[in-house]
């Protein structure tokens, strides 16, 4: 990876050849440099000068690009580049790439284009399938063997087809049907004496997702097997096509910044360079949501204001009683979140993870709950009210625990993203019941208070 | 990867041939379970019958079922294990898993049983690199070819030498000092003219890591150039080893775990299955530190008591501004640790993207102050009530937008993790300064609004 000083000079560089039209420089310096750099340089570059740059690269350069640029971008190039030319940028690239942009087309354009290609009859059957799902990532560039031919057949076979495939490594053995009867990778081919059959070295057990299989599940089984590909087959077991490892590597990353956004309720296509006002209308319906809930807690404070105007003291103590339930909750809805997303928690281990859970928020409520009833005892001169205030705090960090398990597990019990709100789910119940805990207790003991 | 009730079936069965001490069965049964699926099976079985199980396995099924478990069971198994077997299964397992095992033994213990493996030599070089480094994640089970091999030589040769090499897919071109000259792989040397010389078809421009490069930006260059596997070498240009892509794999979750962690004040080596005593002693002491911040927050209520007795409907708003004050700088620490972990953003990009999250918090501002004092108006029927809560919030949208981009930015500049207790950071100020700006604009006005 060109690191960001030589990615500016570069940038630079490439800037002063485009303003000075010296095309045949600048075709030079982009055919040194990686697509993987070409996407990071058009990045960074002017744009006044994206469209000459894109002018430089034919079909297959442009594919390369593509293929490496995120999809906000890609959506910049495409609607620079000539329409003309976008069929034959297609047929350059990954299956499931192509497919990504066509999806992303309005489907009359994305009919045109299609029609315009030479892999049509390749791509049309794998639109139907969800970007999400498994027959979304698949490319059908895999390479079929049948298992009566030799070792030495195959190889031969290999150098004359000489595939580009995506992924090479693995070879797939089909029968006539195309049902996938093993695996048999380029290692197993070579080091085998020639006259073996296919039958003989491949492996039969391979696993396998059928075209609607969650993203995330592909990715969970890729790493679990630690496989470099992942077939996909229909219900009558034929090779539909193959997820490779790259595209599930990629997968990885984007689910962690789902949940991660999600835990905090920003949607997922959100991003750090979005415009402003995209940013700021993807961000805040929840916080109108919170909103909502955020007056369930003043509501309870206004029921008990006759109690806060006798001991102002209490208002003091609010934001801390609430504050260290709603972290505790967090830390346990965090780590529930995380451990479903790992395949870690299942839903039988409800029971487990909740007692644990409670067990901690109570360990942990004594501990705080001491510490806190002692600093306010003091620091008002008053030692009911540190009881108050202490027990209120223990009994805050015991629902905090029960919460923070039940909320994602429930969520995934409903079939729903365990990560989706939970945060205002959890906060709310810890500031609601935190503040009645506080003012509850304040509101009984009042006469000994004061 | 076998559904959650077979693993209990297969679990259940286990169990049953185990206690009626049917050991061939079991080891039938164990035969035609995957590697994987066995880890799976360990973790569900009958605490007493464990080493039972473990008896089964010879030295090459304990090394495969080690590569398969997470470091906690790793542990549990090496301690049921005879100890003199170590070093058999040890040498059977790849390079950099076997370095981790030794490197998690008690110093005397791991040269004890370094000095009793085959590989010793192979594996020793590797034990004085740290875990999280390049060095730490590499194996030098590599295929090592010679330019000048042609590449019917190089087919001979592997099919002779047979690897069994980790990564066999990528050949590695080195000259006659161990320098790295190119890689070729097994696909480009099938389809190659069998006379032609690697030298020709070998690709010279490779990415490679120093043995001291930090994973995350090993998992970063993977993923950016999309490779299968990422050659380590020395300052000479040297190979000294080979990181697979399923180890960075890994690398990725990890990682994104261990941000989602420190965002909510967690260790990284916490888990869901913990003993309750290590889980509460993990996260207590970030409780402590947020308490702390929590009574600077209450320092600030107390110092305005006088201005809640006049008005305690003051303390029905202190949750809702700085609630939503906290929420919404959360959102924007998570895009920007986010975005700095996936290298979105960059030192240079701070002015960018400080501006643009004051923007958006000047935004939401508005929006939330006005329905919010709008509210408090209605509410407690006091207009000058109304504008004073909606200021506040108006202002303190405006601190969590810039601090929820300056902490995380501020931490990556000082060369710490930019995730670490971003959180705490923040909602002190939001708490902070969310009752400063509400109860201060009250004590200006208080004659306006009693």
């Amino acid at each position: 990876m060109a690191t960001e000083q030589e990615v500016q000079l570069l940038t630079q560089k490439l800037e002063e050849m485009l303003q000075g039209d010296s095309v045949k420089e600048a075709l030079e310096l982009l055919d040194s440099v990686h697509p993987a750099d070409q996407a990071d340089l058009f990045l960074h570059l002017d744009e006044e000068l994206k469209e000459a740059f894109l002018s430089l690269l034919n079909a297959e350069g442009l594919a390369d690009l593509l293929e490496y640029l995120d999809e906000d971008h890609r959506r910049e190039v495409i609607e620079k580049m000539p329409r003309a030319s976008l069929a034959r940028v297609l047929d350059r690239m990954e299956n499931d790439e192509a497919v990504d942009i066509l999806q992303d087309l309005p489907p009359a354009e994305a009919v045109r284009v299609l029609a315009n290609m030479n892999t049509a009859s390749e791509i049309a059957p794998l639109l139907e399938h969800s970007e999400e799902s498994a027959g979304g990532l698949m490319t059908r560039g895999y390479v079929a063997l049948h298992k009566d031919m030799t070792a030495q057949e195959a190889i031969t076979f290999l150098r004359l087809r000489r595939p580009v495939a995506e992924e090479a490594y693995y070879l797939y053995v089909l029968d006539s049907a195309n049902r996938l009867e093993g695996v048999v990778n380029l290692r197993q081919l070579i080091v085998a004496d020639p006259q073996t059959r296919i039958e003989e070295i491949m492996t039969r057990e391979v696993a396998s997702v059928a075209p609607g299989t969650d993203q995330e599940e592909c990715a969970r089984l890729i790493q679990h097997y630690r496989l470099r590909a992942l077939p996909v087959v229909d219900a009558s077991g034929r090779l539909e096509g193959i997820i490779t490892a790259d595209d599930l590597m990629e997968v990885i990353s984007e689910e962690a910044t789902e949940d991660m956004y999600r835990m905090v309720g920003l949607p997922s296509d959100e991003s750090v360079y979005a415009p402003v006002a995209v940013s700021a209308r993807r961000r805040l319906p929840w916080l109108y949501i919170n909103l909502i809930t955020a007056f369930f807690a003043a509501a309870v404070v206004a029921a008990f204001e006759p109690t806060i105007e006798k001991l102002t003291a209490l208002a003091v103590f609010m934001p801390v009683v609430a504050g260290q339930g709603g972290n505790a909750g967090i830390q346990t809805i965090t780590i529930v979140v995380r451990g479903i997303a790992l395949g870690e928690i299942e839903l039988r281990d409800v029971r487990r993870v909740l007692l644990k859970e409670i067990s901690i928020g109570v360990l942990k409520g004594i501990s705080l709950g001491l510490t806190v009833g002692i600093i306010a005892g003091i620091w008002k001169d008053n030692w009911t009210l540190g009881f108050v205030v202490g027990l209120a705090l223990l009994l805050n960090m015991l629902v905090a625990g029960a919460l923070g398990a039940l909320i994602p597990l429930t969520l995934r019990a409903l079939r729903l993203d365990p990560a989706i709100a939970s945060g205002i789910f959890l906060t709310t119940f810890t500031d609601v019941l935190g503040f009645f805990f506080l003012l509850g207790l304040a509101t009984l003991l009042i006469s000994q208070l004061t």
